[in-house]
């Protein structure tokens, strides 16, 4: 690169897998992490066939668009892997043979007792000039190479392979590399308000070309405002960014619920711990998806002790003591229903907290009284039994994650966890 | 068209998480695999930034190496969904407010009882000229257009909107312009052995340049064997696909647990409702994952009725009559706790089956004699209890998935549902 900087990254994502839907590429988006780490804008990802002709175009391409080009995939011993054809081509050499590298290839093989293939001699094939990047999980070493002041890259395309060579050999090739200005990132995950909501409310930050940017995301209900400042130094994008999420966070006040990849029943789960407090839950159209959101988060067993799924009328009187007359007076989808559902419950488990919900999850059993999505969730504490009622939108799986989730936001906000050290 | 056959397909990615790793472009595979279906070849995915040059350069590339661009993303109400913008840019028209699209997304949030946000009012907006799709599941409608004989497709980024609109709309207009020879795509869902086995089960089947051609995916423990034929006509691929599809059965018998998209918990329960029994559950180190997964389909209630979660030794001997002094001498993880929790499950429940899970899903919580990943599944039913010892591998979220999975196998292989209209 002459001591010249390098700004703008590639991804090429080679294999017919990615193009006839068998594949999600998973790679591109962890190379795109990785890169953006180290100050490397990605401009492109472009995912092509296993065809040399399309290799080629595609490099030719991304070489236009950017300073470095990351490849991933095709580098296997069989005849559909041409990722080394298509470089030796773009770069107007020829493949040689390493026999450095056939030894580690065979090498490879011996450790595993197995006699190496013929056709893995492919695999210690590398374009004239370019240099090999060692691959320590397996056999297929990745390629270096320069044309024209661009720098060119290829990995393989075995996510475990490709992720241990991107951060041992290329990301610090390419750190000392990239120019110009410190990018500090945070994120701040908020819950109980819509996309334009939130925009509405913190008004111009969202802005295109304002520094500190903030990029807003939503994800199953979940709104992730993700701030980028940039400066020339760190210590002035860190202060960028810690004050921008000040003023968020006054404008957000409650709906901010975490940071990062925080999930809401991680804030709360981290929240009953701190207070020393338990929950439990009684389910009936949720299933079972509440208490498996609560144990997903390891630890969980320190607040969380009983579940029920009463799907059946049946169980809920028998199980949660839910009156049975009651149920016939105003149907097992009510609010006296969740809230006896949550008094039962933690009545039974003996916790501080039980959250009761009994809603239509779909796509059948909805009335006009009590349509698809309708849903009441209950929170039951020493302090008394609040039931709300909410319509849910979409289809079955979306109402039932909604209410979940809306019950331990419901919590959350019931626990007043400011000033916790984790949020 | 003009009456002219399609062939070759390119898919955009549009949206700036995906190029800085915060998303893994998801949206990419499915429509490469829908189009695949109707024998369109995907020759090229490309992701761009959300910025209208990048856009339309984008579209510029693709239009040159396809006869279909199918966008996603960027189509949102916020600044940074400038999709539209760009489409009226590459097709050289002004975008246009369509009063009757306005109203469906007034009415969207009517239904809601939420006024529309002002900024919302940009999702009534096409291109001139370009047709508008309808979405079904949220505010943004999707954007058809022509441009040089070339078929331009805008969807949104949001998963369950694009697929509703690729899958209703979308697919149907391009099926009647594809060319060529017939494709049927078989799938055959396997359970209870790992790829390799499979494979060698099933010998040459998967070698490449066969027809048809057998390829196999992993999905967490679910193995999917897909069948493609290619045939000049479709009555005969759908013969040579049917042909195939019963060779492998033979030969993989009660491995192959259903077709296409089905999961255990719907064949399961489709199997229990054809019989006309019912089950119920008790889980520890699932924590209403099992639950989840049964109650995740429509309609199963007919069959679910009861759930418990016994996550504390408490609530396993308070709710289901594990008597204590067991969980004391073989500890809460353990062939006898295992059964006790089944029995007690099915006898509260009244159900024909009951399963019960507990075991050690980890990060923590592992001894020599007990390690992560250590999980006692027990089956209870009239004619007795069967339990069984597994030791799971990786994070706790895939012991969760794989106890569960396995627990759902071990009750459908002991239903026996061979001759079932639905398998």
């Amino acid at each position: 690169m002459g001591g010249e900087h390098i700004k703008k990254a590639s991804i090429l994502s080679i294999g017919n897998e990615l193009l006839n839907g068998r594949t999600v590429d998973t790679n591109a988006a962890y190379i795109a992490g990785r890169l953006r780490a180290i100050n490397l804008t990605v401009v492109s990802v472009h995912s092509v066939p296993d065809e040399v002709d399309a290799i080629e175009r595609a490099l030719a391409l991304a070489t236009g668009e950017a300073d470095v080009v990351v490849a991933t995939g095709g580098l296997g011993p069989t005849d559909d892997d041409l990722t080394r054809q298509a470089f030796a081509g773009f770069l107007g050499v020829e493949l040689v043979l390493h026999p450095d590298l056939l030894a580690k290839v065979k090498e490879f093989f011996d450790r595993r007792r197995i006699e190496m293939p013929a056709r893995n001699e492919i695999q210690a094939c590398i374009p004239q000039g370019a240099a090999a990047l060692e691959n320590e999980m397996g056999t297929a070493p990745g390629i270096q190479a320069k044309k024209g002041g661009k720098l060119l890259f290829a990995m393989p395309g075995v996510p475990a392979e490709m992720r241990h060579m991107l951060d041992t050999l290329v990301v610090p090739e390419l750190r000392p590399l990239v120019t110009g200005q410190a990018i500090v990132v945070r994120r701040l995950k908020c819950f109980g308000a819509g996309e334009s909501k939130i925009a509405e409310l913190i008004g111009d930050a969202m802005q295109r070309g304002r520094n500190p940017l903030v990029n807003c995301t939503v994800q199953t209900g979940v709104i992730t405002l993700e701030i980028v400042a940039t400066a020339p130094g760190r210590t002035e994008a860190e202060k960028m960014a810690e004050q921008e999420e000040g003023s968020l966070r006054k404008i957000l006040g409650t709906l901010v619920y975490g940071t990062d990849d925080q999930g809401l029943a991680e804030v709360v789960g981290e929240g009953l711990a701190w207070m020393g407090r338990t929950v439990a839950v009684a389910e009936s159209c949720t299933g079972g998806l509440l208490a498996k959101l609560i144990t997903d988060v390891p630890g969980s067993s320190r607040y969380f002790t009983h579940g029920w799924i009463t799907y059946s009328n049946d169980a809920k009187s028998c199980e949660l003591d839910v009156p049975t007359d009651m149920i016939e007076k105003y149907g097992a989808v009510s609010e006296q229903v969740a809230g006896a559902m949550a008094q039962g419950a933690r009545r039974k488990a003996g916790t501080d907290y039980a959250i009761a919900i009994t809603g239509i999850a779909g796509p059948g059993g909805g009335t006009e009284q009590k349509p698809v999505g309708l849903v009441y969730i209950s929170v039951d504490s020493r302090s008394g039994t609040d039931t709300s009622r909410h319509v849910f939108s979409f289809d079955r799986s979306s109402v039932r994650l909604r209410a979940a989730q809306t019950s331990l936001n419901i919590l959350r906000l019931k626990l007043d966890l400011t000033g916790q050290p984790h949020i």
